[in-house]
């Protein structure tokens, strides 16, 4: 696409990440729609990012419509060298487009002893509790907090019941969703996995009133003013969508999509030794937790996701063939002889 | 109790707004509860609070064991101080008591045209996903966020399905609680509101797996880990309970319980004006937004509490015979004379 080496290796970083913890929704299998965007003129391969407003511990970015796994490690890296100098540092973006998984951001600040956060918001899928209509994106929120000898805390969600991409999973298997994860058109609950494609809308975390959902409708608020309205990016249902084939919202009050990240210096509050102490305390307890029949052990935020890493550095990431055929493709439209490529590792 | 009059004014007012904003649970009702703690020596009312460890935008402080409706206000002033200097001030408060409301203390980030954040830890009611432990409290979280002729977005709520308060009402009522809410000792879902007299636990917002507890449980964590590992107070479950009567865990890990505060500057990211304008919109656009049948409105978060505010400044407070009672008592036992006191208003 033109990008050049630096930046198609940060992204590719990202998105082997995204593949080797598990997130298969989030890696590779999002190439052929960055590809598309970039088609469709909406990514820059070679954009101009650059901070626009800054003080000492905060900056806005704009990402000049760059591919968000490029804008957000900018980001965050601006983020980490305030918290270097002040203690913490917050960062805002506009004009950015889809990142991959937040938990890959967040976790750069972990090599250097910092909580990392990451958050942007996303076009249009959730209705907030009491609408029919679609406002905010899934919203994701990642932290990222450093341990001793234990792995490090990440917590890396959709504000949402559940992750469109287990939606679209269920969908590919011809399988019913829970009740609680999807509304129809008129709001009615319901538990077809399809109902997106129907006008209906997926819910905030907590599903309905009764069990939280303003709760998971605030947090994905707050996501999305963090992200676009202290940036200058697109907010609520005017976030650019991620297909390439769907048209854009009409009188789009800001640009591209907004992200927020924050990095705090764990010794800006106390020594990292005595915090890493107590964090690995603080793991060690509630792994240890008492458990339901039936489970063996309490699952710490992150957990499930270094389980994957290690077993898929050594096994390797499966693919599934849509996905290999997918890349086979780029692979053609580039002109990129694979067998050269590979002996070239 | 012997606090100085400003110490007396800055906790009588965040039980007030509590109380105006329709959290009856968390306003004067908690007074009897105060007098308790100080009664058992775990709150001093002259209380030394002070700033152990900063940098320019990071404070931790000391509460030394005041009541949190006063230590709340110091650390949230810092906060802002550091704020207006550098941009974004964060502050970590170890040795603390129960703050009252989250709400109260970060709304005073908005008169300075600032994001307001406030979190605090709580003793143990909530059992991690897949555990029958009680091992987190209920953990609130709070954003203010300023508009401009709209009313202010302030979001204040615990990371559970439900807030402990609501629990209590249904039991006064001797009614069931909705699934979802809470479970039984050994982790089966239940009904009973008065399950957690019979070893039973809370939950995290999500409810079960399937939808998003984990989520619930990774909030409530964050707030724990933010509250209590950056500053040096407990944590998950050694967190000192609010009754007095209840025995204090063993092996306290740190000292008193936890907060975390923060402030942002709007004009660090963009000017102030651009901000509200577009946050005018998002509310403006939000609320109208189409409505299941039945309902009328989308409600913006904070907005129901805002109504309460209106309307009890009108008509007055209406308080629960027991906690007129509680109050009397409480003038009896500290000899104020009561007409004395309304005759100097």
């Amino acid at each position: 696409m033109g990008c050049n080496e630096k930046d198609a290796d940060l992204a590719a970083k990202s998105l082997l990440i995204a593949d080797l913890r598990g997130v298969d929704s989030h890696g590779v299998a999002r190439l052929s729609g960055y590809v598309r965007l970039w088609e469709a003129g909406r990514i820059h391969s070679k954009p101009n990012i650059r901070i626009v407003h800054e003080t000492s511990s905060t900056a806005v970015v704009d990402g000049d419509a760059g591919l968000g796994l490029v804008v957000a490690p900018f980001a965050m890296k601006v983020a980490i060298d305030k918290a270097k100098q002040v203690g913490t540092g917050w960062v805002s973006v506009t004009n950015s487009n889809h990142f991959g998984i937040a938990g890959s951001h967040a976790m750069i600040a972990l090599e250097h002893d910092m909580i990392g956060i990451a958050m942007t918001n996303g076009s249009a899928l959730v209705a907030p509790t009491f609408s029919t209509e679609r406002m905010l994106g899934t919203n994701p929120i990642a932290v990222a907090i450093p341990a001793g000898k234990e792995q490090p805390f990440v917590a890396d969600f959709a504000t949402t019941t559940a992750a469109n991409g287990k939606l679209e999973i269920l969908q590919r298997k011809n399988e019913k969703a829970p009740f609680g994860w999807v509304q129809t058109k008129t709001g009615y609950p319901s538990d077809d996995a399809a109902e997106l494609k129907k006008g209906g809308a997926m819910l905030p975390l907590g599903g309905d009133r009764e069990h939280g959902s303003h709760k998971g409708y605030a947090l994905g608020s707050i996501v999305d003013i963090f992200s676009a309205i202290l940036s200058g990016a697109n907010y609520g249902p005017w976030v650019p969508p991620f297909p390439a084939y769907v048209p854009m919202p009409e009188n789009m009050p800001g640009q591209g999509i907004g992200h927020f990240f924050g990095a705090m210096r764990i010794d800006a509050f106390r020594p990292a030794g005595e915090f890493k102490f107590h964090m690995d305390k603080w793991i060690k307890r509630f792994s240890s937790a008492k458990t339901v029949e039936g489970q063996s052990k309490v699952i710490i935020p992150g957990e499930p996701e270094t389980e994957f890493e290690k077993e898929r550095m050594k096994n390797g990431i499966p693919l599934l063939r849509v996905v290999a055929e997918g890349l086979e493709n780029i692979g053609k439209k580039f002109e990129i002889n694979l067998k050269e490529e590979k002996a070239a590792f």
